[in-house]
């Protein structure tokens, strides 16, 4: 019944092994190709370490570059027929419109599909798959195709389903904080929709201005508001999903506590799009802080650097909203490509804390407190602080623009790990000293650990 | 393969039916006995009215009053004796022994099961369930035996598994705040154990002194910090699982973030046993606030107790960790059946709010504030305020014994249930005025909505 559904997906999966799932979110790793750099027995699967040479600008993936084409149908002009019938000039066959579904944002894989369907409803998601499936056609959701792990394009000819026109907003209850849209919604437009009414999405990351919230949920985004609100899996109160055969399976609860049965939505956070395609999403929505400060600080070392994050636990406690870093090489990039200058003396490391709170007398002197400590037992060298939108965005633009400077140094292999926080550098230094001057950088950077509000 | 396992539970489930999970989590009811006052189409299932009336002080279930016994094996002197070698002293047959673990905590419905097991560790409910279901034998998991909706106890004969012998903790990362440990800990002791060590459970709940953080877990509990900390889907980190054919599930991560593979984990939480027995938790464990206060607030009508709660969501903020109330019939059976004085004058509507922060100082401004504006525009009547920790523990008193008194008053029907808030004391009149004097009294209390932090 799945069948045809999981074909592209497996490939995805495989590649998320890869670059997400075994390595989740923290730290990343500018190489230059690196094809025979690591023997085999070092990845999870070494089929996918040899997938990950398929270079965009390459040529086709070669049967030792991918995994094989599964035995699923061709596109016939039958089924373009069908498509067009009930997406009327929303089945895309143009090669040049098809070019930005096939390839990822990092353009680091490519794949080959000949048609793009933009669907608006769950019905039409719903008879897509119903066909599709009947045909044993091999699908491919696409949401923002912002991922950095090559998880959002096809390998083969797999149908693109972009939820890209499924961007409506369908209610805000503005006593609770719950939403519900659609899962094309885009991450950006959804927070400015709620900062009119004095809320804030409980996530948020760097992808924002083109991401789908329905692609967050399928790969459970952490992002840097994880700190302070928690993962998808509590903010996250309903879903509906189209099964691959079809089906509509709505979950969209909007009450907090929904004891009523299996929580079946949960398997859906996460299942990067392997079990179904998310078409409407409900989401529980913190208030919009009344105080938020942003400080940029420098430290020597990345003990340092753990050591100042456990001072802000204490110090900032239930204000703290952010803890996010990055190293001088990040520095030295965003200086080179993308000419933002260092608002701060050079060190090896450098952090954005962000606070958020109800009270700013009360939050500036917290921050007071924590900066005073901070200086003062020479944790950190060097720090600024923003209490001001424009400067605020300026600081963060810091840390959220690392990705995009990477991509103009040249090919970036990019490692998403999860780590327990005293480690997670370390893999870092170890890699610049496996591969030395095989690799024009390696950098670290991302969010400093999990914190218990 | 879940055949057997799932005999017991199937009661179970119907019974939370009624009792929780068709309405959930906030207002409860204290009935007469009211076999004949509902007409069947007024609940879900009239099957599961008809169950309700089996009283565990009444006679055997009779063939009306329950779901037929499903064609499950009889325990037989051979199973016994197996249960006995693997289970040394720990297969308890004695009917006295028994008696509690067949009677639920509000003595509501009887079971009538013969073997009471207590396994100490996975490998031995592992063996348990794998002989159980090759010998197509009923099982019954009990944790506390707190719930207060029939759910833990037999409704046949079915085999009781207690959990109340695994009670270890397993491990603590004080630095994380992780929390890895035994089904069958006692969530007040957990308390205790994280307390001294400067952090304290994401729940809290009445039942504590008894209650298991396993059982706490399959009934996806909220308590009285859901506001703060948020449900058990996010601070739940990992789970093992023993499945009905005794197979073992490994799913304790203890990563804040874990995106490898599903996450099937969050399908137990509140899966009331149905699916597996949990046999180990991890929990992420917030820091213990430097500052707590409560306070104990007296409303005219529930319309204003609202308008507080919305007040108290946005000047107390991030600091807010509680919002429960309870109304005068409520405080009368206090008074009546525990001795509970009233702290304040009295009032239709009380609340008990919570703050728990890091600055003492910026807490007791805020809540200065808030109180003084909740006064002067007369929300509020009157008022007392705690911050140390007996008063607190006085204070909460108030709200968390609420339950017990209810017990001293005669038969009780206690429904759980989320609603929107605006109308959830709407039931509670609803109630009274449908069963007039046939019911000793209708009370109403609970959790006051959900927050966006």
């Amino acid at each position: 019944m799945f069948y045809s559904f999981l074909y592209s997906l497996f490939f995805t999966a495989i590649l998320l092994y890869i670059y997400y799932i075994y390595f989740s979110a923290a730290t990343h790793a500018l190489l230059s190709p690196c094809s025979k750099l690591l023997p085999a027995t070092s990845w999870p699967f070494g089929l996918s370490c040899q997938k990950l040479q398929t270079r965009a600008d390459g040529p086709t993936p070669s049967p030792a570059a991918a995994p094989d084409r599964l035995p699923f149908s061709r596109i016939t002009p039958e089924d373009l027929s069908f498509f067009r019938t009930i997406l009327p000039g929303r089945a895309i066959t143009d090669p040049d419109l098809l070019e930005s579904s096939n390839v990822d944002w990092l353009k680091s894989v490519k794949g080959s599909s000949e048609v793009l369907l933009r669907p608006q409803t769950t019905e039409e998601v719903s008879q897509i798959l119903k066909y599709c499936n009947s045909r044993n056609l091999a699908v491919n959701p696409q949401g923002g195709n912002t991922g950095l792990v090559g998880g959002s394009v096809p390998v083969y000819d797999e149908i693109v389903l972009s939820t890209a026109l499924m961007n409506n907003i369908l209610t805000f209850d503005s006593i609770s904080g719950i939403l519900t849209c659609q899962a094309g919604c885009v991450l950006e437009n959804l927070s400015l929709y709620l900062e009119e009414r004095d809320y804030i999405m409980p996530l948020d990351l760097g992808a924002k201005g083109s991401c789908h919230i329905g692609g967050n949920v399928a790969t459970n985004a952490g992002g840097l508001r994880l700190l302070r609100y928690g993962s998808l899996h509590g903010t996250v109160l309903g879903l509906e999903v189209v099964l691959a055969d079809g089906r509509v399976l709505d979950c969209l609860a909007t009450l907090r506590k929904d004891n009523t049965g299996y929580d079946l939505k949960q398997l859906f956070i996460g299942s990067e799009g392997t079990l179904g395609i998310i078409t409407a999403v409900s989401v529980l929505c913190p208030r919009k802080p009344k105080s938020v400060n942003v400080v940029f600080l420098g430290c020597e070392t990345f003990e340092q650097l753990l050591k100042t994050f456990q001072l802000s636990r204490g110090m900032l406690g239930e204000i703290l909203s952010a803890f996010e870093f990055l190293d001088s090489e990040c520095m030295r990039l965003l200086n080179t490509h993308l000419k933002l200058l260092n608002p701060i003396s050079d060190c090896p490391f450098y952090v954005v804390i962000e606070t958020s709170g109800s009270d700013p007398t009360h939050d500036g002197e917290k921050l007071h407190n924590f900066l005073e400590e901070a200086m003062t037992s020479s944790l950190v060298t060097d720090g600024t602080v923003a209490t001001e939108d424009s400067k605020i965005k300026g600081l963060w633009s810091m840390r959220e623009r690392v990705t995009e400077a990477l991509t103009h140094e040249g090919f970036t292999y990019k490692y998403d790990i999860s780590l327990p926080v005293e480690r997670i550098y370390q893999l870092v230094t170890d890699m610049r000293e496996h591969l030395q001057d095989r690799a024009k950088s390696v950098v670290g950077y991302g969010h400093v650990g999990k914190t218990s509000r």
